[in-house]
């Protein structure tokens, strides 16, 4: 199985809450990528259906968007 | 390690995602409840700190609100 990716924005209010949800996915099984600082990476999670972060998208392609920590437009700002 | 739950109100947009979370956490590890089906669990969800669902409460406490299905005034509707 491919891995899950986990991209945030380094958003202070949702870490615990994060890192509750990778212990539960397991660290191993989930790449995280912190758009607000890999700003490559803003494409490519666009391109995968990231609207909003945090989101994890699944190896299956869905896009889970959790809480609401910021818009990708933002991020880009 | 306690079980997280897992609210919902069979909202169709979400179930595939719904699923892929799920089985990435592992079946085991979390409880559903379909508060549109069990209205007296709904108080319970609101005390949890659901404030729309689909949304996690992991075993920390912790409540990740997944995409935006429905208020949980809407289910109480």
């Amino acid at each position: 199985m491919s891995k899950s990716i986990f991209y945030h924005a380094g958003c202070p209010v949702c870490v615990s809450a994060e890192h509750d949800l990778i212990n539960l996915i397991g660290n191993d099984n989930v790449q995280i990528v912190h758009i607000g600082e890999e700003t490559s990476k803003i494409a490519e999670a666009e391109n995968a259906g990231v609207k909003s972060v945090p989101a994890l998208v699944t190896p299956n392609g869905n896009v889970l968007h959790i809480n609401f920590g910021a818009s990708i437009e933002d991020v880009k700002g």
